[in-house]
């Protein structure tokens, strides 16, 4: 066989521990807003010490599966929570930092997952499933907002778009792709100038997007996001 | 707007280790392959505790970016490696237990993912670019092999065939998605007790699947892959 055997996976002192935990939240006993037993008395049931505990804890507070508290008390252990994008997102940024992802291929990505999304989008997009859309693409509208603030309202526009497909596995990568790719977009514009018309010609972009996912045209939503995407990709080259 | 703001950024002391960590990925001062600073010398340039560093070593362990020597000597620091899949898997893992990502999304963004790599792999896939595929496809085919074993040649050999598709970022999930969902081709198998009738269906779906990628007929494959993931998917419920 071309390739070798999978490399054999590190065990660490804290594996039983994460182990345990990945088992007890999927048998139930552990579940979202269970606070986790202290650190010492975990240290004391694996045998290892409280910083191999706190190199756990901290592993799943990155991955967005605990939230440790900041002003911790003696009885305060971190909280069971389920951010999914979060772990996502800081893999990715630094993958992506370390060019083994592509841009260009996040792009495609990216395309893939929205055009998926608004292809499964219910045929008239419920109210209540467009009222962040709209608020955010109102936001959006506002004259002369910091060109930070617009990235981080054009990035939850297109998540807000995709959450339309009812798929939370297409969403949550949206998610992580959404906050990796904020450094092209922010260099689209920056090519631009600052130009205006860049600026309206991205803002009128997204209404006819919205308006067509609204009026449940569901294949011109996508090609118009499939536009959309790689206008501005093509920008930032 | 209905959604509140971004929680914000939870600080640690040793944010500022792993942003220069991931700066210096970007400018290409770190590569892989690098030896990171000692312990102690980062401990001291960013005024935090050893078992800080420590702590964010393992993070960057667990995404993919770091590799932890075992044997570790005084002077081996870690290396920098780039395993994207890896990141995303641990993540991917612990939120499929927490359940707030349903094995059926999972299911379908899987197969959004290999249909689109059929559909775009070359017009008769080099022969290069097949030669895994075709080696765990006469791997699988060996009698009496270990369950255990079929189900980690069958989960390399989609993503074999994904990374036809020649996008990174989709490979990637792929491989994510694929250590994630063991679990429920494991129950499909379980399900049918073992019997030998299935075994062979599974066998004889991948031989066509191979067959139509190497024939260049990426319609056909695409839509073979749907049906098979369907049909295993369907089996595990």
């Amino acid at each position: 066989m071309s390739d070798a055997a999978d490399p054999p996976a590190p065990r660490r002192t804290y594996d039983a521990l994460l182990s345990d935990i990945e088992a007890g939240l999927g048998s139930g006993q552990l579940r979202l807003g269970d606070r986790l037993t202290g650190e010492r008395a975990l240290a004391e049931k694996y045998g290892i010490s409280r910083a191999s505990v706190r190199e756990a804890v901290r592993i799943l507070d990155v991955m967005g599966i605990l939230q440790v508290p900041t002003n911790a008390g003696p009885k305060s252990g971190p909280v069971i929570v389920s951010n999914p994008s979060l772990g996502f997102s800081a893999a990715l940024r630094f993958h992506l930092a370390a060019k083994r992802l592509p841009v260009a291929d996040i792009v495609e990505t990216r395309i893939l997952l929205e055009t998926w999304a608004a292809r499964n989008a219910p045929e008239r997009a419920e109210l209540a499933g467009l009222e962040e859309a709209r608020a955010l693409l109102e936001a959006m509208d506002a004259p002369g907002l910091d060109p930070e603030e617009f990235h981080g309202l054009d990035a939850r526009f297109h998540v807000a778009l995709s959450r339309l497909g009812g798929n939370a596995v297409v969403e949550t990568l949206m998610e992580a792709l959404g906050s990796s790719i904020s450094g092209y977009i922010r260099e689209a514009m920056e090519a631009a100038g600052g130009s205006p018309e860049v600026l309206d010609d991205l803002k009128s972009q997204h209404h006819a997007i919205f308006d067509a996912v609204r009026d449940g045209d569901r294949q011109a939503a996508a090609d118009m996001i499939q536009g959309h995407v790689s206008w501005l990709h093509d920008r930032a080259r």
